[in-house]
């Protein structure tokens, strides 16, 4: 239970079950890799981040949101797998920014996703990413993060 | 060939030839998970939902763009594999919901597509999911929509 | 090293040195497939097509943005593998194109990227493929592209 020592000495506390709509599910294995659906910043299933991030919402502001996706993402994770240590390499992130016009530092905002991954996984939670705007997310979320996780064969 | 059979009974047709451009493959296969290009809602080559989802089109029109990219993607599977029971699993779908500023509904849009996998191909149609809004898409298309299949090995 | 000389045919000169956050990785595999950043078309740590598609900059200007996004590609690719030779096929594209609301040519933007890869990897570099509009890309950059390659088992 090692990732879960990190959690608790960062102060993270992973939501009880993954919210999540009836159609589609939070994760899907083939393989060893998990395809983990857009995580948005919701908690007791309701958003806490909302807006665009510019003038609107600060980076702050997003960074906090990025770091929210990340803590459900590591829920959902959990729920499916029972133990996150069964996690061998964080493989991938996409993560959308709802952006006012003019607002370009996307790359900044899921830095935050990517800096707690580290955090809590260290070196196998260092990924290849894309970071990117969007006019629009769903439930005006201020940011929406998937990732493609690989986990170990034999655990 | 049972998955023939639930289209059939859905009413779905599926266009004989995929509508992709020369420099891409709509399918790529790696190892026994297909790659799918991004799907848009064309019929016999013209884009036949288009436009912002928001004011300008609603949401159902959304939701039947949404279908028009499976039916379309589907087409695109049964032209790579010959056999649409092949398909084992349905991994992951990303939506793109061509959006106005203040529409906030592309997770409802994209359920549409979700749903009606799940009705084609039942529990192994359930997948990771993303949906996210954009501000513009090619030839204006209200929605597009890319996939991971995961194939049998044996078939 | 065919791929190289194809580069040299082309006068193609790969970036030195991925350039790239520290908190993730330009490439990160997981059994034979590598997971590729968005690459962005920078030149020695600066953006040089910055700005919206549409009025502001046009189509060939994006179509230059998406060629310097796959030449940056290529030589994170080369920086991880040593030799290019050793990629298998190019499984997928995924392209982020900077759009002034009104332009939905992003599909032809993006096929600067897919026929750059064709001319330098033939056959093995036909990818499934998703190109999209967003209103805001980090930087400002007027294109992002991310990908997954396959690479040989042996070599």
């Amino acid at each position: 239970m090692l990732v879960e020592k990190r959690l608790e000495t960062l102060g993270i506390i992973l939501p009880q079950k993954a919210v999540i709509g009836a159609l589609y599910v939070p994760v899907k294995q083939t393989g060893n890799l998990l395809f983990i659906s857009g995580q948005v910043p919701m908690k007791d299933g309701t958003p806490v981040f909302t807006g665009k991030i510019g003038s609107e919402r600060s980076l702050a502001y997003g960074e906090d949101a990025a770091r929210l996706c990340i803590i459900n993402m590591l829920g959902a994770v959990k729920e499916y797998l029972g133990d996150l240590d069964r996690v061998k390499e964080v493989i991938k992130l996409q993560g959308f920014v709802n952006s006012e016009i003019g607002f370009d530092k996307q790359h900044i905002v899921i830095n935050a996703a990517s800096q707690l991954l580290y955090d809590i996984f260290g070196e196998i939670g260092r990924h290849a990413r894309t970071a990117v705007g969007t006019n629009q997310l769903p439930m005006d979320v201020s940011v929406e993060i998937e990732a493609i996780f690989e986990i170990g064969k034999d655990v």
